[in-house]
């Protein structure tokens, strides 16, 4: 591989900020890396969209992050992955690592029961995507999918650690406490946000599964065995764009980064985008 | 005025569904008239974006109603009143009608101590605009202005007279309750679903305003003033545009607008949008 395919930088889509937890993933284990996101902030949330709209919001925000020369291309966003990743990965050259995969290969891992819960948007659940791969990957188990639509506003309030909070996880995660579920996947980037809450309504037994880990290993496995990992060792370049408000991006994201915000830049220009990618035929 | 101008629609657009409940109150009272409501479910909610990406959005849909040839237009969308009001009204040759200047009248009408509460979208409140609208209408009134983010995903789960929904009543409004508040304007169209639990909490004295009757009645007036009504008394024509799903808005929309929807057309074009409101100066 040349030098400059492999300097060139991970190109990361998620329709907000959610997507920086995978990014906070994939700068820790591969800190040589430069990186391009993009966070569709003007058009969010994915969640409770149709399957067209999502896949072409998808389309739109991979065509752009392709168009700034990228090597390896993340699906940060579980909604864009049920509806796009298959359609995606067939259209483009290059290697696109969706979440949605290796956190379903964790849950694999993980479960000894087999009794396992999905939990996500309500665009993800209904796509059933989730619970397909996991019944393929694991036949016998036995899967429960549940979506939590209240989950993403109420963390995107602050309210981490509130009575509401309680509430709305006894609401949507009551039922599980009877199934003797051992592994429940957090199936939107804003939940590993409310995973103390989970986990004591569901206990200490029952193991919570955070994809951005799994999905950073198997961006960096991928790079290896393509041999386009970044040799040079010097500091890493890290570009963000966004839909709406760069500022608010910069104050906001670095909580879910963990690591300061510098560059943001602004991008609304989905007429612009090139269609390398046949976007009409979908819609 | 010709009879083609009166014939012609009273276009109304929201950022989702809320503004069927103001479409409804329209129907209702000028039960003759033709109308065209857009709904910009694909880039939905604008409550939490920032103010010029609320702006672009009200110009552009704005641009796609006077394209269907409107005789009036009317923004429902308080977020888009906030931001984009004067802009449009000042570039439209169309008379406009937005949604909070009769629910300030409303208000100031109805107010006896003078005591008021708005509440709304965060971006609504953070605005100003209400409050310094309402200052200026009645100079003597003391006024609390609250955001309310997680009003809108609870009404959209259905959550109408839910525990929780009591609960996130008390955590916002639960501050009125000591304030004397007599009279409080519910500044987001989703808000008035929530009326029975909110005027619970804060008891029967407390006056609420759901400003879509008043906008109504300021739109007939309006026509009337200008000679603009439809004096035809033939079954009047609605007509629907969406950006995202027509069947769910099918589906959804006839709980907000309490009639039968059908006619429901897809419409996400943005790029193809004639700039006849200079929108890039206040990007």
């Amino acid at each position: 591989m040349t030098t400059d395919l492999c300097r060139s930088g991970i190109g990361i889509f998620d329709s907000g900020f959610g997507g920086l937890t995978v990014m906070r993933a994939i700068r820790q284990l591969l800190p040589c890396e430069n990186i391009i996101y993009f966070g569709d902030t003007a058009r969010l949330p994915y969640g409770n969209k149709s399957p067209d709209i999502i896949l072409r919001y998808a389309i739109e925000n991979s065509t752009f992050l392709i168009d700034q020369g990228i090597k390896v291309l993340v699906i940060a966003c579980h909604t864009a992955c049920s509806f796009a990743l298959e359609h995606i990965r067939a259209a483009l050259e290059i290697p696109v690592v969706g979440i949605s995969e290796p956190g379903i290969a964790e849950v694999v891992n993980l479960s000894k029961n087999g009794r396992v819960a999905i939990i996500g948007t309500r665009a993800t659940i209904a796509s059933g995507i989730y619970q397909q791969k996991l019944q393929l990957a694991l036949p016998k188990a036995e899967i429960t999918a549940i979506a939590c639509p209240l989950f993403v506003p109420l963390v995107e309030e602050g309210f981490l650690n509130h009575p509401l909070t309680e509430l709305v996880v006894q609401e949507y995660l009551g039922p599980l406490k009877s199934m003797e579920i051992d592994t429940i996947l957090l199936g939107c980037t804003h939940y590993p946000l409310l995973q103390p809450a989970i986990q004591k309504h569901q206990g200490d037994k029952v193991v919570l599964v955070d994809p951005a880990n799994a999905c950073a290993k198997k961006t960096q496995t991928l790079l290896r065995e393509l041999g386009l990992e970044n040799q040079e060792k010097s500091q890493p370049l890290y570009q963000f764009y966004v839909s709406d408000d760069p500022d608010k991006f910069r104050m906001h994201g670095k909580t879910f980064l963990n690591y300061p915000i510098e560059d943001v830049r602004f991008n609304f220009s989905p007429s612009s985008f090139v269609p390398i990618l046949n976007c009409d035929e979908n819609i």
